[in-house]
């Protein structure tokens, strides 16, 4: 565990409470030792013999962990190194290693740092990660089910695609509760009653803003392109509810509004386990890149992988990579596949 | 009560729970029936000689409503009438009567209609009462205790204000979460793990917009102007967060997320019913005018009137207003109403 703050902190405490023994160092003098109080971590240093090392620093301080991390290249084959920052394209391309997946759970607190650690933090929380062609399957299956443990549902995209969805549904979302929250307490200044005013709703939308603001620098930084595409989309989407609300068009707000509900209706919530999952098999070439294409495939798709492992066959160049998706998915996921040149079989399970 | 929805049956249901009767009505078939089933009235029908009545329909039916239930004027000077509508400035000018004192509880649920009706709806809510120089001060004191009594925190601000505020805490806001979720749900068309990749802060940002759109057309038509003006700084604003972005100004960044995290940590919670509370005495005129303006000033300071009653002099001209405000606010209400000409004097309690 290198950086032992919020996430880095609750992994600690997650990997623990399921029998893992963890070192973590951290830059900031005296955290570790706080994590090692909280019982975060079994030890404070740096543990070159770990078998998965999570880099839970800021986003600019990733590329040369994992460098650390990951040593001279060959001389730990085994060793599994990860990352939680909010921006995944620079990183897994300066990292450039198949031992390195990019990795960003979608999970956060009000409260910062160390003492806001709670093993609990991903349970039931998306986390994604980012193989690439370059990527070690067993790597990326070791870290998969290491992360599935912790309880959270992983996804798995292409590092960029990450990038430019969390532009939508994080960063400019962010920057927005950021706008409204000061576009009130400017309006606050002129009129004390207008806080007092603020309900439920502007209370959910603005407490994002309460966070710390330390991250956003960099995540702006590294992301930028993508943020401001999301931002000039968002800035077009709101001038053409300004012109419908001056102009009066009421069929045009019900229409806004319909759709808005129907989508916020239909936002994805945690799947319900269901009795019958389906085993999807598919034969794939023994070669890199397969593992990240199928995974991030049934990403696209927006289908959940509940497992996955991969069997080799005893010839040794091809295997049989084993998921199992819901059965409402599985019809779906067969088609992708099927489309992408595979020959996918299934069976019921349960 | 003439409207029996979500809001009307939600006032129904907690004025019965502390002893009152209530008769109410609706327009849409049926729907007055199903409250007497769910116990949010005792009668379906008008009552000519209620005390209060609630107008609780949507907002482009309240005058006439409003109207109805105020009769000729004079013959039952003792009726108060008020509405929940979400704009207050139109309507308040259209019925233009003395014994109509416009209202917006600031509470609503996901839940549409009857249904979803509750009767600590309002516990703790904020309910704009919007008293003007003409309305009787003895019709807002009556109509300001029956509120409170229903577990609300009283505001009293001028109703073009009330529209004003509500534009930027409450109309922008809905408006953008609908636009966020837009944004996202155009991605996800494209992109099918965008939102399996929608986190907490998301869900928390566009939870109104799963809301039912009914309601909207008609508040956007009322306050298209304060609307479009609160829109257009919303734009101006985030167009400098774009700016600060693709420029990569991290200090620029930082302070803009400063100041909303400031605001967003100071947003003004329940006050704690405080041991310590203190009476303001304010000899005034007997005359309209003196209660909207000394109650609307607490109001643009930012200060919760506890409990207020005016107490008539034996001669008949002037009165003394009585207000409980928390100690700690008591200097600034003294303050303001010297600078008004005001002579207060106040005297701990408890």
């Amino acid at each position: 565990m290198v950086g032992t703050g919020l996430i880095g902190g609750s992994i600690g405490l997650a990997l623990r409470s399921r029998g893992w023994v963890v070192t973590g160092s951290d830059a900031a003098a005296g955290r570790a030792e706080r994590a090692l109080e909280l019982g975060a971590v079994d030890a404070v240093g740096d543990d070159p013999e770990a078998e998965v090392t999570f880099i839970a620093t800021p986003v600019s301080a990733v590329v040369a962990a994992a460098r650390a991390a990951l040593g001279p290249d060959g001389r730990r084959p085994s060793r599994v190194v990860t990352d939680v920052g909010g921006v995944k394209g620079p990183i897994v391309s300066a990292v450039g290693n198949p031992r390195f997946v990019g990795g960003h759970p979608m999970a956060g607190s009000e409260q910062d740092g160390i003492e806001g650690a709670d093993r609990e933090l991903f349970a039931g929380a998306t986390w994604v990660l980012t193989p690439t062609a370059s990527t070690d399957p067993e790597v990326f299956t070791r870290l998969r089910a290491v992360v599935t443990s912790l309880g959270a549902d992983v996804v798995a995209v292409p590092p960029e695609r990450h990038d430019d969805l969390v532009a939508v549904v994080s960063h400019v979302p962010h920057l927005t509760a950021a706008a409204l929250m000061g576009l009130a307490s400017e309006g606050a200044e002129q009129h004390g009653a207008l806080l007092r005013l603020a309900a439920g709703g502007f209370r959910d939308m603005t407490r994002v803003a309460a966070g710390h603001p330390g991250i956003w620098p960099d995540i702006c930084a590294e992301n930028a392109a993508a943020i401001v595409t999301a931002l000039d989309q968002l800035a077009t989407d709101l001038s053409k509810v300004r012109d419908v609300v001056a102009g009066g068009d009421r069929a045009a707000l019900i229409s806004i509004l319909e759709r808005a509900r129907e989508a916020r209706r239909n936002l994805p919530t945690r799947l319900s386990r269901p009795e019958d999952l389906v085993e999807v098999r598919v034969p794939v070439p023994d070669r890199p890149g397969v593992l990240a294409e199928v995974t991030t495939l049934a990403g696209e798709l927006g289908v959940n992988i509940e497992d996955l492992e991969i069997a080799h066959s005893a010839e040794g160049d091809r295997g049989v990579l084993v998921m199992v998706v819901d059965a409402g998915a599985s019809e779906l996921v067969r088609g992708a596949l099927l489309a992408r040149g595979y020959r996918p079989s299934h069976q019921q399970l349960g």
